[in-house]
C-alpha cells in the first residue's frame, strides 16, 4: 500500500491549533517553523520511500529465529541503518547524550508516519526512547555513561521486560530473581515473554530493562527492582563487550506486527545492575509509562491514517452501481462509490476519528513537553496533572479507534479488503495488538477512574471541561458556529453531570469502578474530541473570515465538524446509558451460571 | 480451543421459545421432541469431536493449489466423508431426492455447531445446500435428475459463481458468456472470483452455478443467466463423467478461513445448461439468497459462541490481581478475573449478544420454514414477508456481532489473546469474512430500507412491532418482568416513530436511504434483541413460577435479560441519534476534499 503523510493535516494542528513554534520558544529548543516544516518534509519522504514499502513483506516474511539469532524481515536492517545514520532515532534524545532534544508536539507527527508506514518496524525504535527516559532519569551516573548515548543514536537498542507467563497486567505475581553479587552487579535469573526486540539483527546491543525481585524483597509490587541487563556488556572502550547469559527462547507467533520479533527471553544468571533504588523498580517504570502509552495510542493514529488512505483511495476509484439520486459518472459503466452515502459515512468516520484522535495526541504531547520543559514548577505540575488524565484516554480510545477504522478500510473493500495483497486486513490486525499491550484497554479505563478522577475527586477533569467550555463561549457569537458552539457546550454540561455522578457512585461501592470505567472513558473521549472538533472548526472560520486562499481545505474542517458532531458524537449517549445501568447487573450472576 | 454445544440453551430456544415440535407437526415432517434431541445430541458430538480438532491446523495449514489441484487441510477430506456417510450433509435436502428434510429450526442448531466448530469446514456444504435449493426450484426435470440426488446427500457439492473482478455488488456489469450450442447446452466463457470451495479434494464432483450474460441479452442485470457448469458432466450411469473446460486458476490468501478454498475460476467454454429460463438468472439466484444469507447470519453466531466460551474458560482460570472489593480466592496467589466487573461486562456482553442472536435467528429460521411449509399459502406468503423483513438484519447484525464477541474474546485474553496458539485471533480473522461476502452489510442494510421498509411503507415492520407489544402487555401486570417489559414498550413506541420519520426523510431524499440505513438497522436489531430478551425472561419466570428444578439455569436467563436492558440495548439511543443526523452532513463535502 502506498503512503503519502498528511502534510497539510499536520501542519493544521501543530502550527494552527497548538502554534508549535511558540511552545519551541517557550522551551527554548531552537527550532521555528520553518525547521519543523522542513524536517516534518524529510520525515514524510523517509516514512513513505524508506519505510511503507517493506510493510506488506514483512507481514508475509516475519522474523526467523535460528540458533538464537533473530532475523527481522527483509529490508528491516538496511532502512533501521538509514535511521540511525540520518539521525533520525536521535530526534527526542537528550542533547547531553548525543540526541536533539525535540519535543513531542513535533516528533509525535514523525512517529504517527512511521507507524502508518510500519507498525513493525516502529516497535523496535519506540521501546528504545522508552529506555532511554528510564535510564537518563533513574540511571546511576556509571550506567548512564555507559549506554545512554549508544541507546540515543540507536546504534543500541532497548526492550521492556515485564511480563512473566504468570504476571501480566498483575505484576505482583512476577518470579524474576535478581542476586547481588559482591561487586555490586546482579545475577539475574528467570523467564519474560512478549518482549517486542528481544532478539534481532537491527542494532550492535540490546539493552533490556527487566523488572525482578531481589532476595529479600517485599511481597508484591513494593517488592519489585528495575535493572538493566545488556546483551553485550559494555566495554571500557564503548565497544559491545562480553555476551551475557541470556538468550532467546522462542518467537511467539501472533495476528500481526509479524515483522516485529515478539520473544520469549531467558536470563540465566545474566549479569545486570539496578536502575535506581532497590524495591522502586515500578516507580521507574512509571517514568517510561506516560511515554509508552502516549505511543500506543499513537500507533492506533498512525494505522487509523493508513487504513483511511486506502479506503479512499479504493472508493474514489472502485466503480459499482449508481448513485441514488441518480447517475454521477455517465462516462464510466458505474459511479465511484464514494458518490454512496454509506460509503462517505464509512470515509467521514474514519477521516474525523483520525483528525480527532490527533488533535487529542497533539494537544496531549504539548502536556508532556510542558511537564518535562515549562519554566515554573507550578506549570510543570500543572502540565503533568493535565497529560497524567489524558494519558489512559489517548492509549485506549485512539486504539479502539485505529481498529475501528481499519476494520472500516476494510468493509469500503468489500471482498477484496479480506485478500491480503490489498492490505488492509493486514492494518487490521496489525492494530490488534495496541489495545493490548502496555496496559489492556480495561486497565486503562481502570486507571482513568481510580488514579485520575477518583484520585482529585475530579478536579482535574474539571478544569479540562471548563476550557473548553470557554472556547464554546467565545464561538457561540459566530453566525457559523453557535449551533456547534452550544452543541458541545451541551455536551460539556453533561459530561460534568455525568462525571459528578459517577465519583458518587464509585465511592459508594468499589465495583462501579470497574463497572463505569469503559463506557465513561469512551463516553469522555467522544466529547473530548468534540472539542477539539469545534476548535478545529473555530480556527477555519477564521481563516476563512481572514480571505484564506486555501478555501477547500478549511471549508473541509467545517464539514468535517459538523458530520463528527451529528453523526459519530451521538455514540456518547449509548455510553452515558450503559454506564448509568451500574454494577449490579453485572455482579449478579453467579460465575458457574455463566454457562450450562 | 475446544468447543462444546450449548445444548442446553439450544433446546431453550428450541422447544420452550417456538416449541419446536408443534412447528414439526404443523410442517408434517414426523420429528418429535425425542428424535430432535437425539439428533442435536449427535450432532454436538460430531461438532465437538470430529469438526472442531481440526479447526486450529486448517488455519496454519490451509489450502494447496498444485497443477490445478486443490489440497484441503489435513483431516477435512475424511472428515466430509463422515459428514457425507453419516447423512449429516443431507439433513435439509428434499425428501424426494434423498434428504431428510429437516426445518431450519432444527438443522439451524446443527449448522451452527459445525460455524463453532470450524467455519473454513463448513464453508463447502453450506454453499452445496444453496445450490440445491436452486436446482430444486428451478432447474429442468433433466438437471434435477441427474444432478440432485448426489449433491443432496453430499457427494457431489455445489459453488456460486457470481463475483467478477469488476462486478461484485454491481451484478450488471457482468461480462461472464455463455453461448447456446445446438443440442440446447451453452459453453460458458469468463473468469470468476472469491468461488468458495470452486476447487477441493472433498467431493467426487463440483457442481458450478454460474452466472453468465447469452449472446443476445439486455445490458444490465436483465440480462443475467444463472447456468449449472458442473466439473464433471454426469454420466448416464449416474457417475462424474467427462472433464469440463474449466479448472481453478489460483487461490487467494486471505485474512481468515484459510481452510476454505476461494478459488479464481476460469470457464474456457465450459458446458453448461441453463437454469431456469434465459435472462431470468437473478431471480433464480434469489431464491437461494434468503437462505445464504441466513447462514451467513448464522456463521456470526456459531462463531461468536466459540469465542465466548474461549473467553469464559479462561476468565474462569486466569489468576490476575484481586477483586474490586477485596480478596476472592484467598487460596490463590490472585483472583480468577471473572471476579473483575469489566471483565464480566465483555462476558456478559458476548454471552447477551450470542443468545439474543440466536433468538432472532431461530425466529427466522421458523418463518423460513412456514414460508415453504405453511399449511395455507395466506400463511406462506405471510411468512415470507417476515423472513424477508428479518434477514437483512440476520446477514448484518449477527456478523457484525459474531466480530464483536470474537474481539472481545481476544480482549478477555490479554497479550495471550494476540497469539495465535490460544484460537481467538483465529476467530476474529475468521469471522471478519462474514460481514462482507453474500453482500456487505452496507448493502443488506440498504436491502433492509429499499425492499423490506420502503416497499410496503412499513407494514410488515408494524405487524411485527405489535407483536413484541403484545408481549410487552402480558408481562407488565407480572412483578418480576414489569419493569423490563416497560422499558421493552417504550423502545418500541420510539422505534415505530422513527420507523415513520425514517420513511417520510427517504421519501423526500433519496440519498436518506443510504444515510440513514446502517444505523437504522443496527437501531432496529438492538430494540428485536431486547424483545427476545424479554420473551427469554418471561419464559424463564413461568419455569420458574411452575417450581422448576433448574433454579440456576432460569434465573440465569432473568439476570442476563437485565444485563441487556441496562448495558447493551443502550446503543439503540446512538444509533437513533447519529441516523437522525441526516444525509447532508455526509453529501455536503465535495469528493476532492476528502485528503489534502
Amino acid at each position: 500500500m502506498s503512503y503519502q503523510a498528511p502534510l497539510r493535516e499536520m501542519r493544521f494542528v501543530l502550527h494552527e491549533l497548538f502554534d508549535a513554534a511558540a511552545h519551541c520558544e517557550r522551551l527554548g529548543n531552537g527550532l521555528d517553523r520553518e525547521l519543523i516544516d522542513g524536517v516534518l518534509e524529510e520525515a514524510a519522504a523517509f516514512a513513505a520511500g524508506e519505510i511503507a514499502p517493506l510493510n506488506r513483506n514483512s507481514d508475509e516474511q516475519g522474523c526467523q529465529l535460528v540458533d538464537g539469532a533473530v532475523t527481522t524481515p527483509k529490508g528491516f536492517a538496511e532502512a533501521y541503518r538509514q535511521y540511525v545514520d540520518n539521525g533520525w532515532a536521535s530526534m527526542t534524545g537528550p542533547l547531553e547524550y548525543g540526541g536533539q532534544g525535540f519535543p513531542q508536539l513535533v516528533s509525535f507527527a514523525f512517529h504517527e508516519m512511521l507507524m502508518s508506514a510500519s507498525l513493525s518496524f516502529r516497535v523496535y525504535s519506540g521501546l528504545t526512547e522508552g529506555a532511554v527516559l528510564a535510564l537518563h532519569k533513574h540511571g546511576s551516573e556509571t550506567l548512564r555513561q555507559a549506554y545512554l548515548e549508544k541507546m540515543v543514536s540507536g546504534r543500541w537498542s532497548g526492550t521492556m521486560c515485564l511480563t512473566e507467563p504468570q504476571a501480566g497486567t498483575d505484576l505482583a505475581l512476577l518470579r524474576t530473581r535478581a542476586e547481588p553479587q559482591a561487586d555490586g552487579s546482579y545475577k539475574v535469573t528467570g523467564s519474560k515473554i512478549f518482549i517486542s526486540g528481544g532478539e534481532q539483527d537491527l542494532s550492535e546491543n540490546i539493552i533490556h530493562l527487566v523488572l525482578a525481585r531481589l532476595p529479600d524483597a517485599p511481597a508484591g509490587v513494593k517488592g519489585i527492582s528495575l535493572l538493566l541487563v545488556p546483551k553485550f556488556i559494555a566495554a571500557a572502550d564503548g565497544t559491545p563487550g562480553a555476551r551475557n547469559a541470556l538468550s532467546c527462547g522462542a518467537l511467539e507467533h501472533k495476528m500481526g506486527i509479524k515483522g516485529a520479533s515478539t520473544c520469549v527471553m531467558n536470563f540465566d544468571g545474566a549479569t545486570g545492575w539496578l536502575i535506581g533504588e532497590a524495591n522502586q523498580g515500578l516507580a521507574c517504570m512509571f517514568t517510561m509509562m506516560n511515554d509508552a502509552r502516549f505511543q500506543v495510542g499513537l500507533q492506533g493514529v498512525g494505522i487509523a491514517e493508513a487504513a483511511f488512505q486506502g479506503a479512499l483511495r479504493y472508493a474514489r476509484e472502485r466503480l459499482q452501481s449508481r448513485g441514488l439520486s441518480g447517475v454521477q459518472a455517465a462516462d464510466k459503466p458505474a459511479d465511484p462509490i464514494i458518490v454512496h452515502p454509506d460509503v462517505r459515512r464509512m470515509l467521514l468516520t474514519q477521516k474525523t476519528l483520525v483528525e480527532g484522535c490527533r488533535m487529542l495526541a497533539a494537544y496531549t504531547a504539548r502536556q508532556l513537553d510542558l511537564e518535562h520543559g515549562a519554566a515554573s514548577p507550578e506549570a510543570r505540575k500543572a502540565a503533568g496533572r493535565r497529560a497524567a488524565l489524558l494519558i489512559p484516554i489517548v492509549k485506549a480510545f485512539c486504539t479502539d479507534m485505529g481498529q475501528e477504522v481499519a476494520s472500516l478500510g476494510v468493509q469500503v473493500y468489500g471482498g477484496h479488503g479480506y485478500i491480503r495483497e490489498w492490505g488492509m486486513e493486514q492494518l487490521m490486525r496489525d492494530s490488534r495488538i495496541t489495545q493490548l499491550y502496555e496496559g489492556t484497554n480495561g486497565i486503562q479505563a481502570l486507571d482513568y477512574i481510580r488514579r485520575k478522577l477518583l484520585f482529585d475527586g475530579g478536579a482535574e477533569l474539571s478544569a479540562l471541561q471548563a476550557e473548553f467550555s470557554a472556547l464554546c463561549e467565545t464561538q457561540l457569537p459566530r453566525p457559523v458556529l453557535a449551533q456547534m458552539a452550544s452543541l458541545v457546550q451541551a455536551r460539556l454540561g453533561e459530561w460534568r453531570e455525568l462525571s459528578t455522578e459517577v465519583i458518587a457512585a464509585c465511592q459508594r461501592d468499589a465495583q462501579e469502578i470497574g463497572a463505569t470505567s469503559v463506557d465513561f472513558l469512551q463516553y469522555s473521549a467522544y466529547v473530548l474530541l468534540a472539542g477539539f472538533w469545534l476548535q478545529a472548526a473555530a480556527r477555519a472560520q477564521d481563516a476563512l473570515d481572514a480571505g484564506t486562499q486555501e478555501v477547500a481545505f478549511y471549508q473541509a474542517k467545517l464539514d468535517c465538524a459538523a458530520f463528527y458532531l451529528r453523526r459519530v458524537l451521538p455514540r456518547a449517549s449509548g455510553h452515558r446509558e450503559a454506564l448509568l445501568g451500574g454494577a449490579q447487573c453485572l455482579m449478579a450472576m453467579p460465575e458457574e451460571s455463566f454457562a450450562f
